[in-house]
Parts: C-alpha cells; structure tokens; sequence
C-alpha cells in the first residue's frame, strides 16, 4: 500500500521528519507493507529542498499540498499560530489526515480542529507536540481509556529543565543559564515561550484535555515561568534536600479541573 | 453504540476486570459514546458469579460464550496454557475480538494467534499481559512505529522485584522473602513461574517480538533465576554501590536478536 505524504515546513522539525521519512523507508515498506512516499514539501525557503535533492516535488506555497489530490496525509510542521493553522484547517477540509507537532494551535484550537476532524471521518495525530519522543497522547486516548485519571504531574519543557540543572549543579544566574542554552540551540533568540512557562501551559493544557475528556485551554492555565529564580533560591532547596524544576500539573477535583505551571520544589 | 462483552475467568484479574467494567460503565457511555454491555460470563466457581449478582448470565462452558452470535468481544482472563488457549483461538474463529491478559500464550503461540486474527480482520489485544497498567504493547506497536528500537530493557516481574528488595533492605534471605511474599499474595503457592525467572522471560519474548517486528518466543530466551541468589550476593553488591535486580534485555545486533533475564547489577 502506498501512502502519499505531503510534508510543510522544513525548519528543525520538517528536516527531522525528512530524515525519518528517507531512512526509515525500506523499514516500512518490510515490515508493515506500507510504502511511505514523500509528494510534496513546501518551505520557505528553496534552499533546505534543493540541499536534499528535492527541487522537482518543491513548492513555496502551500496550496500546492493541499490541493494535491493523491495527497493522502498533510504533515504541518511550520510551528507557531499563523499559516499553520491555515495549513491544518484547510487541509483537513480538503479530506487530507493531519500530522502536526504544533503544541500552540493544539492548545488554543485543538477544540475546532478535533470536531472537524471527526466530522470530516479523518485522523488528527498530534504526539509530537507534547513530550517529544516518549508516547503519552495516544496512550492517554487508547491504551489507558479504562482508567479514570485524577492527576498528572510532569517536567514538560526541556529548555527551562536545562537552565535549572545549570544553575543548581554550576551555581549560574539566570542570566548565564539563558546564554548557554541559546549558545547551544537549546533556547530560542526569543525565550519568552520557555522561560514564561508558555510552552509547559500549552502541553499541559493538551494533556488535560485528553486525559479529563474535557477542553483545557492555554488561557485557562495558571502560569509562572522561571525567570524570577535565583541561585539563592536553588541553593536554599539543595540545602534542603530538593531540586526546583518548572511543573506541569492538572488535577481534577470536585470543583473542576485545575491546571497550572510553576517552579516546584 | 452498545458493544457486548463476554468474560471467561473470574479470578483475581477477572474479578477486576468485572469491577472496571461495572464502575466506568457510566463514563464509557458519557464520554465515548460506548455502551459496554457484559453478556455472558464464564467460570469454574458459580460463586463467584452468585456474589457479583451476575448469575442470570453465567455459564461453566465457555462454548456459551464464544457461540453466542451476540458478543462482539471475548475476554480470556482464565490464564496459563492449557484451555486459555482453546478459548483464544475458538472464539477468532467464531468472529469475536479478543481481550487477553495471558502472557504465557503470547508468548509461545503468539505469531500463530496474530495471523489468525489478522486474517479475519479481528483484534487481538494484550496489553495487561507485560506491564500491567503501563502501556507498552500499544505504545510500541503504534506510537513509536516510525523509530527502529535497538534496546529494550527492564524490570518485568513485581514479585522477584519484591523479594530482592526485602533481602536487600532487610537481608532476608531467600527463602524467607519467599514465603514473606507468598503471605502477602504476592507470590503463588508455586513460584515458579516468578522465581525462575519464566514469567519476566514470556514478558520479554513479547516486548521483543513487538518491538523487531520478530517471533521471539520464550523457548529462545537466556533464562536464569533468582533461586541462587543469597544475601552476601546484596551486601557486596550494596556495598559497590549497586543493589541486584532481575532484568529482562532485549537487544539486536548483527547476528540477531538476543533476548536474556537474569540478575543484573
């Protein structure tokens, strides 16, 4: 069986993807009998296609994906909340399946997106956009679908886990934990979304949603970053025997379903 | 959507698995949409059916469970591999999907029962029979399909895990953390299974059966036991800083797939 896929955006993620797609081919194509093939990528930027040899299936609009009719599944891996909740929408309006790592739409949108999904008898798969590599949102809608979930507790956001363990093991301030992890790609120009806890609010907000068959979203989240952390501060809990680490937590209680990212000891 | 169940064993997994299905009925049908309707259940001890109420569904012959046009899905919670097996394969070959929590079969005929099922077009499920309440099976079969897994490694059995613990903190020696063990439930009259290291090694040969897109089978699996392990055996061990735990290994390599359990550093 072959399955067409339309790839957009091919920044950290998208070239990760391609890796996946190129490498893990003739895997597939064994083992499961599905042959994976790579139809359209849409970019920006010509460059990243051209630099893997895919200038003949290259577009820099991404219409041209959607309005492939052998297109069978649109991964969206652009990021952030502009044209790529256009790409998702619009894709599975067009009767494509949608893959996305985006945590941000997942988390504000992730309501309208689902509904239409269903709607249209079509699959949205969003793994990628909480916890990376380790499987815990079809996990939470499939295998553990007997359980009632009264609480999940979690370290959502690699960049501030980063920064923390800088400062407590090497007693660096925020200022120079920040630096470093811009210095090796941990941390964007930009850090607000990490350090503020945005990232962490909108991961959570998505677990909550799933694992509470509720709709949680980013603005409902109590959200404290890290950036009023001192070395005091962390020297103060080692003293005490503890490690602060930036939280994710939501609970359901009798009251509701209470949601919130802050420094833990 | 009324899904109809019928349960074959009302032992200790069955027993609960009467309870989740009595308890989240409610919540099945809230959230999912999921009428899950128990329509026949089958067990040596008409007990264990009186007690529960349920003895207007109740039968002794798990042929009234797999012959009646009604059930959609049988759950085989009998366990070992004598008439589990029967019931596995009867009730594919009657149309029914099937729920299992029996790890010896999978393991030994497991490639057999799958290509049943699949030829059928049926469901064959087994999370509870590695891991208990993690999900592993499922995650492995679909959330991490795109990775090609090289390792798998861990503690798969809870009562070994609980005896070296005891001798460990307590330096019980064995047969006293046995018998401690079997006080608390934990371990059979027999421990065989647990102490000989079978149980983690069929757990193992499924997790790697899953996970290579292999047939591992338990007759393949390096076997070795916690029967000779003595306290002086945890005190070194303890005293370089290590504690002993029956670890389960899965590997691929050049040559193959090598799959072992035994105490482990």
């Amino acid at each position: 069986m072959a399955v067409k896929i339309g790839l957009v955006g091919t920044g950290t993620v998208g070239g990760g993807c391609l890796d996946i797609l190129s490498n893990h081919k003739q895997d597939f194509l064994r083992h499961f009998g599905i042959d994976l093939e790579l139809t359209r990528v849409c970019s920006r930027d010509p460059q990243a296609a051209t630099s893997r040899g895919l200038q003949d299936i290259f577009t820099t609009d991404y219409h041209d994906v959607i309005n492939d009719p052998d297109i069978d599944i649109v991964v969206e891996l652009i990021g952030g909340t502009g044209v790529a909740k256009s790409v998702i929408v619009e894709a599975l309006q067009a009767g494509k399946h949608v893959v996305t790592a985006n945590k941000a739409i997942m988390a504000t949108s992730g309501e309208e997106i689902m509904n239409l999904a269903e709607e249209k008898g079509l699959e949205i798969a969003f793994e990628a956009s909480v916890g990376g590599g380790i499987p815990i949102i079809d996990p939470l809608k499939h295998s553990l679908i007997a359980n009632r979930i009264d609480s999940i507790m979690g370290i959502v956001n690699g960049t501030t886990n980063y920064m923390l363990t800088r400062m407590d093991e090497d007693s660096l301030d925020y200022d120079a934990a920040l630096k470093e992890a811009q210095e090796r790609g941990f941390a964007e120009a930009d850090p607000t979304a990490d350090v503020d806890g945005l990232d962490a609010a909108a991961k959570i907000a998505i677990l909550a949603s799933i694992a509470f068959n509720s709709r949680v979203t980013m603005g409902q989240v109590y959200t404290e970053g890290i950036r009023r952390i001192s070395p005091v501060d962390l020297a103060n809990a080692h003293d005490s025997g503890y490690v602060v680490k930036l939280v994710a937590h939501a609970r359901r209680g009798e009251s509701g379903v209470d949601v919130r990212v802050h420094p833990t000891m």
